[in-house]
């Protein structure tokens, strides 16, 4: 029976529709909050600084008292008291005063600049200041860096190392952010193993698991990493029965070419889907799919490794990226490069058509270097840095072209 | 004592060359080893595929036989047996021969081309092959994607996700990388808590340690966090030289401004450092500054926000880096962006100026936004995705101008 081939963004559009699984919030720490999706707005509770403050080490002053003030002719101020760091401001400053203060001591009212260290000289309980110095010199405003009522973060927001500063700025103790999602995968097929010593045999090292579970890491899931499963329906049955009960979305990873060793697709089929699709307009991975089995996704990877990540990229890393609580997307972020030379297709022209590239720095150029090599090739994953994505009915796009370049999580960096 | 002002690159050259710890090399399995740092070459001991091997589901033939194939006239081969994935192949494929195989299944020598399901029909122990295809066809080449002998990764590289892949490929069940050094960090001041409570009694809030921990994790260090230290010379002493037996790099956080409350410099004097220096051509950062003690270094970072990344960026990143076995770089990569407005700077001439941006993509362009706001305020560094350095004796970069935006781990995200 020919596989039928469909449009992998309407695919995914639809599993993500037919998937009933719904990002889940928990409450963390703060220091435990780094690089998880805000599930909260974070509104500031309070004023930051709470009071006018200081800038630097100094005299608080009120600016009209020395605005005659000269080297030659220093205006003398009394030394009301110094103000230490987190204490509470005298209630105002009066002419002809000044209080000693350190970086960020809060002022009191009526003062409105600071005179630092190297501008006067202490005598006594009289400071005398040298110079004059504008109204509003070296005072940090009360609320000027976050005021009271300010939204600062809003949920979606993956927490960075300054965003976690500010929560504690904020007197959060603990945040609520989005359950990481655990992501089952298993490796279907009899010629694997775990083993180096059979795989000298002749058996095949198990390798695509590596990978992928380090790619569900680094799009915010947990992977749970159920085994090699063996060319067997009711092994592989067994096994996804168990993976939908204790993860939000299953992976399997090969035991799904065209024609008998499709075993993975019949056995879901048997699983009563709510959703079925195998065959995408994708190349590679146009044998990849997905069905919806009591809510949760099962995303069928192929087995040739370009294919397992190409089907990763287009339908595990949004959905994983969407249980984390941030938008469905196919990529981190990208970059516009020059093409090296001219990509050229001669198969699958109603396809999307992915192209894994090196990226290097040419003057002030990114340029992106297609990487050749057949869908099994995993070196050319190791030489790629992100990937180009050409639409349907496009078979050429000529060198020199700027692309966009999609850097994916985990698998792309940036020289 | 006035402070002298030193070109931060000069000092961190200097401090560099002045610390003596060097990447520790460890072992681990290749599952644990992802974003580690590789460190040592990898060359393959094996040829990938180790035979000839299939690309599709189908039948091992020679293409010379199948030369005069039609659909009306199909060519009868005799099937030979099939190929299972990972089985050895037959020594050899006669004329008028052929095997059943998967893909990738190993191929018998003298077969040159795998003829795929479509576009054959099998009657009892022949298979009919309706058309001729070119030698090479769905054939994958020995060694085509990994040769034996071949270097596929180098000391230094990341390790990501398809490098753990490549990893058990070749074979490896552990491989070396560099360790991870442990960075120990000390919050100074008196005025500091990490109660919420004591917050609201007018205590500032630990924040930083947050901020520089996890940064100090996306850099690729294991923190140390030794808590907060209060501004008694005596247990800053006492933490400097714990934090030195437990760690590879020790950063301290505030008790730096200019005058009476720099009571970290005065401490680390007197702990005979090697190396010195205080007083950065970095603005905002002019406070930070470093020794080496018993060949450590020891990084003193301000306590106003901005100040306190901007060291540690300059610092403190690309020592982590070089502990780690990667480049030094005050970077994870840049990116080019088009300024927003014109960036005016009016004090510290011959300083080197880092101005944190926002990036924003507007049309197929990546646009640059200042953010500002003085040095204590954490919200600049929240709204922020990168950083700009303008050089010394530069006092203007006019809008429009094409600009290098720095990302630095853990702190950016590209939109």
């Amino acid at each position: 029976m020919p596989i039928e081939y469909t449009d992998p963004d309407e695919v995914f559009d639809a599993l993500l529709h037919a998937q009933l699984v719904q990002p889940k919030v928990v409450e963390v720490g703060v220091a435990e909050a780094f690089n998880r999706v805000l599930a909260e707005d974070v509104i500031s509770p309070i004023d930051v600084p709470a009071f006018n403050s200081s800038h630097l080490d100094g005299y608080a002053i009120r600016s009209v008292d020395v605005a005659d003030a000269t080297p030659q002719n220093p205006v003398a101020l009394t030394i009301r008291g110094y103000i230490d760091l987190g204490a509470q401001p005298p209630k105002n400053i009066l002419a002809g005063e000044a209080y000693g203060v350190r970086t960020g001591s809060y002022l009191p009212e009526g003062c409105d600049a600071v005179v630092g260290k190297e501008d006067v000289y202490v005598e006594g309980e009289k400071v005398y200041v040298k110079k004059p110095v504008r109204a509003g010199a070296e005072v940090v405003r009360k609320g000027s860096d976050v005021a009271k009522g300010m939204v600062v973060l809003r949920p979606g927001h993956k927490l960075r190392a300054q965003d976690l500063g500010m929560l504690r700025l904020l007197r959060y103790d603990r945040v609520k952010v989005y359950a990481q999602p655990i992501v089952a995968v298993a490796s279907i097929g009899s010629e694997l193993t775990e083993s180096v010593e059979e795989a000298e045999q002749g058996k095949t090292l198990n390798t695509h698991a590596y990978t992928i579970s380090a790619l569900i890491k680094s799009a915010g899931g947990k992977p749970l990493y159920l085994g090699i499963v063996p060319d067997d329906m009711q092994v592989i049955k067994k096994t996804i029965v168990k993976a939908l009960s204790r993860s939000s979305l299953v992976l399997t990873i090969g035991g799904s070419s065209v024609g008998e060793a499709d075993l993975v697709s019949k056995t879901l089929k048997t699983l009563t889907p709510t959703f079925y699709k195998h065959g995408l307009k994708l190349h590679p991975g146009r044998v990849g799919g997905c069905c919806v089995i009591n809510g949760k996704a099962v995303l069928i990877l192929p087995g040739l490794i370009q294919s397992t990540i190409n089907t990763f990229v287009y339908l595990a890393l949004p959905l994983i990226k969407k249980l984390t609580g941030l938008e469905a997307s196919r990529y981190e972020s990208t970059v516009r490069a020059k093409l090296a030379e001219d990509l050229i297709f001669h198969r699958f022209p109603d396809f999307k058509k992915m192209t894994w590239v090196s990226l290097k720095r040419e003057d002030k150029d990114l340029v992106a270097y297609p990487i050749r090599g057949d869908s099994p090739m995993l070196n050319v994953l190791v030489r790629a840095d992100g990937y180009i994505l050409t639409p349907p009915n496009q078979m050429t796009v000529k060198k020199d072209t700027y692309v966009d370049v999609a850097l994916v999580p985990g698998l792309s960096s940036l020289p």
